[in-house]
């Protein structure tokens, strides 16, 4: 018999759990906090890295690497900077261990701790800024695009995987520039990068907005976000690009020659994307079953498992198999050939599944005799027969509709839970009844934005970039307000 | 005037530096020990990450990622471990920072103090067995064949770029298997796996051999090694692989069932390099005038440079180049064209001279009449003339001949600094005279290698895997030897 699994309608955190563990994806380290990317998660990761990686070197981007640990000073010397990390940091206070003299075991050595305290680093403005102190002199050295892969470090006391996780894998840009104009650019191209990437990769429509002063990075001028909805209609913040005017430049006294001679603090943004988009692409999909995959993101993106008795069976199906996953390969089709014989094939099935392989082909002796073999797509479980002739590109077109409908799926279902309210109890009622983004009008003040998080739960998760101007009022205040803003229950 | 840089015959460790610092890979951060990996110079750990990568999966592994914080009761269960690495840890022992209550900035809160300590990972095989432990039960879970790619800290007194660092890059395999002889295989494997890639991409050739008990991993039965000789004929040991039996297994009580029932322990491996391998390229192959860079690994293999001094001239070259950068990158060949017109070419040679760029291109308004272009190629600096026609696919016959000349350069000064000698007066009057590798006879004991490691500061890099044994008397002690051994002076 199959195990029952949760489903998402009865209990969505706990049934996201299990998608993670059927699908082997990440488990809980016994580091508090912390999570083991296993092989297949990784490889998601990867996927997401290598197409990330290839639009930030089309836009300019390169990749260095700067170090782990941060002084604390350095930390300090962005003043809203260090509010926003300092509870949330790992500090190294010494760089030695030694024996302990009563034969117990292993101990600090209080010899070796350090005159500044070191931070694990939770992002690296700081660092970096302090690095490209040394390299700006003039607008030549100008504009300076940085990316960086790195792991970073912010103490969580509540932690899930991949969405809130003690370290996490990120890439985190940080770009110096000769004007303002040229920073605000660089932001909102970064912004589009990630835009694109989101609805072309992850087949996971998002708003490009603005976020509010409250919640904008600590440090930023403006912090740029693409926000989704996942299927229980909670929010989650998927990237964010952030304009930092001069104020990272300003704390470590980054200056420039400007072309006409004239000295000037140097214009910042950053950016990053990290391991919480795994979790997006899992809550953006996947269903009772296990693990959805859009193909782009697929580590294997079609299986084929041979339904065989006789040995002679399998070594015809494994013969046309590997004529067949031959020419898929060729036009860049990443498959795998599960012929394990002790495995059976309704195993196999389940296993895939639960894994979100976007396609599985069945083969077994009649298949072949007839020149066709069964094939399921994941995302609707809808079983065709195809002929093996022009095979492989008619499963790359296969492939091609998975991911579209995956897009046209989650944008339905995101156009189905969004709601206009206009009145403050009307928003309260159907933020219990109904599930989503709640589009309403806002006064642009921090204290109504915060009187509303408090009493109902709900942040204004963006300001959108495409909505019109539309003159309203406050659904709360009743003051006067320039145009919609997104609210909803957040990740 | 051009810049007077050290010559390698007058100071090679200042002479490496400006090597570092010219081509602009990497600087120290004001953080003791961590460096700044540049993007130049991170675009060859790139390229070298590539390679290796696509090798590690080529032979079965997959890519996994593990918490970069060890607890420290963790790092303490493999006694030889604990004792090889206690002495340089960065140790994590609070989680937050507060506000000082006199104002004077930002402290570590008292109250945040850890449990246990946490550890940098300085290696992750205590981490990894953690996991490892769930992840095994029977023989069908074996082999475990995984690598990381990640950061590591061990606190270094002295540090050099690339070199020696607090902070460095690696990546490091972790394997499980059912047998011993598995193991072992798989150890001498991934030996081999390296040495291809020092030779074929690195061109650096490389001794393959076993490590004494004394330089042995820590933690580890037997550690494999694959050791280069520099230009000034030091050793440095590239990259290990170790047979670490069933210490690890047993640490974390990792047992098995095989296919006859019957528990075991786990066999384990492990191996890894890192941005080390950056410090040895560079000084394999760098000469007097700059870095010098295997076409494999040089993430510009051609830079072309325009010569032309009115704007029509300018016009008509880019047009010609254009057309042959498109024809090189078809088939596969990086190549810069700057065309920057500030700059002025000689600048630009330099520039590129510095950067190991493998293949100069010039082309002027002569050179575009006459249908041809200037080429210089960075290991020998010869200069020849080159037809336009057929332009891309001689640049590639070119490249390719760079590769396998600085690999024969290189073999050709490692046999010319290889020395046997029989003899501990003559080693060590050798060691005062001639750098290099000698070749000696050893009477296989700790003792022995201790004392003329004092005496002579030369260790026994290796105990060659290539040599055949024969029968000999130790130099040191006179006492038999079974072959000889490789000592020299090593960074």
């Amino acid at each position: 018999m199959a195990q029952e699994y949760t489903k998402r309608a009865d209990d969505y955190s706990k049934w996201y759990n299990e998608i993670v563990d059927r699908a082997d994806l990440a488990e809980h380290s016994d580091v508090k906090g912390c999570m083991v990317i296993k092989p297949y998660g990784y490889a998601i990761w990867e996927k997401m890295k290598d197409a990330l990686d290839v639009k930030f070197k089309e836009t300019g981007h390169s990749n260095a690497y700067f170090p782990l640990f941060i002084p604390k000073s350095y930390l300090s010397k962005e003043a809203s900077h260090v509010d926003g990390f300092a509870k949330e940091c790992a500090v190294v206070t010494h760089y030695r261990l030694k024996n302990a003299e009563d034969g117990s075991g292993v101990i600090v050595d209080p010899d070796a701790k350090l005159e500044e305290e070191l931070i694990v680093r939770p992002t690296s403005e700081t660092i970096i800024w302090n690095s490209y102190k040394k390299w700006i002199q003039s607008y030549r050295d100008l504009p300076i695009l940085i990316n960086q892969w790195a792991n970073v470090v912010r103490w969580e006391m509540r932690t899930r995987l991949f969405l809130r996780t003690t370290e996490f894998l990120w890439q985190e840009g940080h770009t110096a520039h000769a004007t303002k104009q040229e920073a605000i650019e660089e932001t909102e191209q970064m912004l589009e990068v990630y835009a694109d990437f989101a609805e072309d990769f992850m087949a996971m429509p998002v708003i490009r907005g603005r976020k509010t002063e409250s919640e904008r990075f600590a440090g930023a001028l403006d912090t740029y976000c693409i926000e989704a909805m996942m299927q229980d209609g909670k929010a989650l913040q998927a990237g964010t690009s952030h304009f930092l005017g001069q104020n990272f430049a300003k704390a470590f006294d980054v200056k420039f020659t400007d072309n006409t001679g004239k000295l000037d603090y140097v214009w910042a943004t950053s950016w990053g994307v990290s391991t919480r988009l795994i979790g997006a692409l899992i809550m953006t999909h996947s269903d009772d079953d296990g693990l959805v995959l859009p193909p782009a993101l697929a580590p294997i993106q079609v299986v084929i498992i041979p339904i065989f008795k006789t040995e002679e069976e399998q070594r015809l199906i494994d013969e046309k198999v590997n004529a067949l996953t031959k020419e898929m390969r060729k036009i860049g089709i990443s498959v795998k050939y599960d012929n394990d014989s002790i495995k059976r094939p309704g195993w196999k099935f389940a296993e895939y599944e639960a894994k979100g392989v976007p396609v599985r082909v069945a083969i077994g002796p009649r298949d072949l005799a007839n020149n066709q073999a069964e094939v399921v797509r994941r995302d609707t479980k809808e079983k065709t027969t195809l002929g093996l002739d022009g095979f492989a590109v008619n499963i790359k077109e296969l492939l091609d509709s998975i991911q579209s409908n995956l897009l046209e799926k989650a944008k339905t279902f995101r156009s189905d839970n969004t709601h206009e309210v206009d009145t403050y109890d009307e928003f309260k009622r159907r933020l219990k009844s109904d599930s989503g983004f709640f589009l309403a009008h806002w006064d642009g003040t921090t204290e109504t934005e915060a009187k509303i998080k408090e009493e109902t739960k709900a942040t204004i998760r963006c300001i959108p970039l495409e909505t019109k101007e539309v003159a309203g009022v406050c659904m709360y205040s009743g003051k006067p307000s320039k145009g919609r803003v997104i609210f909803a229950k957040a990740y």
